[in-house]
């Protein structure tokens, strides 16, 4: 089932995608739900944010040749974690399927994309062992990590490298049946496969993220996990197009644009 | 004016506190609203948390004898930030007042306090002067940043060290009319003054980190953003009654328990 946020005619609803046409539903998409007996193309819908997490998790480190590449690159030893510790994005930064990522006119050029799958919470839990885990999910969408990298290693935080606005596109809709072993990420940059790798293949697997945090920490339903990305991406530049694919899940598509 | 988040008869709502009094109001805090009629005595209602934020900023480093403190228990030279750069929080960890801080058991002795000043936005604010950004705030309220600084030193992100449910306490109501240069945060332990500061003597003002953070990160009503704290926290124990007071404003106050 795919879970659409959309906007149309000046109303924002969620619907179930299937094919191309949107059907209309309202009340709460993780309890209890109805159709309103309205439907759209897809194609006349606006497609928005499929929903503000309540706390919004972040997987940073969690493929081995994304950080066997990077440190590559620095000419330093790759920093592979030992253990499965989560970090945090900000609200602010989430746009839409097709919205425009804004480069600040101060950026430098080294700004990077990182596809990644997010998994998106439909329970409230604690305390789950990694058998239980999967049960917490109420289905999984797209995110793209947009990093200023001058300004991740200048600073002490992550405030402007990773969480200005624009910064965090998600979507464009939840799917809820996804097999994950199948799955494949491909970011494409104008049109041409440029970062490839296997969804799945983690370095600590979502069921083991959401064990271990769910030891200090309860997960409500919208919140949702960032599992991190593979390989390298190139600097991009203003007027280039980068779209995230996950089979049998979607393609998350953003221009990126500097600001004047 | 007091805004107080409240349940009564397991109705959830927000009113205005006058004296000892809670008038409930219905509608939006930010926006329009209006007393509903009803009225109940403070001392038959629970406390919630006035507010459940969008994103939830924090200033980590923001008075200088907490660094200097800090850096000579340690042995090492103060590292004194040079730039107002803003950090996060996580919305799973927060608490009322009069809720108890839950110890995990397993963490070590070094569970800290730290008294805080915390900014309730009232306004959708992007690129600010300095001159404009108090504008933007609607209230203030108190927090109580609660650390396991073992944790904290050990892992790489701060989700367990900072982010454990029950770690953040804020409360007990938002005040909307507070002069900060009279404000002075005196944080108790079991009825002790332990620690004692200006709250309003920051190494970066409340202006300066509105403004430089947005530059890059839009600000929405009910955002909040914890300003940090002063002096040093005793290793709190089982039992301990912590009790963070910032004059004007009020009392936050919370015990801590360790988990069986």
């Amino acid at each position: 089932m795919r879970w659409i946020n959309f906007s149309h005619a000046g109303h924002t609803a969620y619907g179930l995608l299937e094919g191309d046409t949107v059907i209309e539903t309202r009340g709460d998409i993780f309890t209890t739900w109805e159709r309103t007996g309205r439907s759209f193309p897809l194609a006349s819908v606006k497609i928005e944010v499929p929903l503000i997490p309540r706390t919004f998790y972040c997987a940073g480190l969690n493929y081995v040749d994304h950080l066997k590449e990077a440190a590559d690159k620095a000419g330093t030893v790759p920093n592979i974690p030992d253990r499965a510790e989560i970090g945090y994005r900000a609200q602010n930064a989430l746009i839409a399927h097709e919205e425009d990522v804004i480069i600040p006119r101060d950026a430098t050029e080294k700004v990077h994309y990182e596809g990644e799958l997010v998994v998106v919470f439909g329970k409230k839990a604690r305390r789950v062992s990694e058998a239980e885990a999967m049960d917490c999910i109420f289905g999984y969408t797209i995110g793209n990590d947009v990093s200023e990298r001058t300004w991740q290693k200048a600073d002490r935080t992550f405030y402007r490298s990773k969480n200005t606005d624009t910064f965090k596109p998600m979507g464009p809709w939840i799917e809820t049946e996804l097999d994950l072993n199948a799955a494949h990420t491909t970011v494409k940059l104008n049109g041409v496969p440029r970062t490839s790798f296997a969804t799945n293949h983690m370095l600590f697997s979502i069921a083991h993220f959401i064990h271990v945090t769910s030891q200090y920490c309860t997960f409500y339903p919208g919140d949702v996990m960032w599992m991190g990305t593979d390989g390298t991406s190139p600097d991009v530049k203003s007027g280039d197009l980068v779209e995230v694919e996950i089979s049998g899940l979607g393609v998350l598509r953003n221009r990126f644009v500097r600001e004047p």
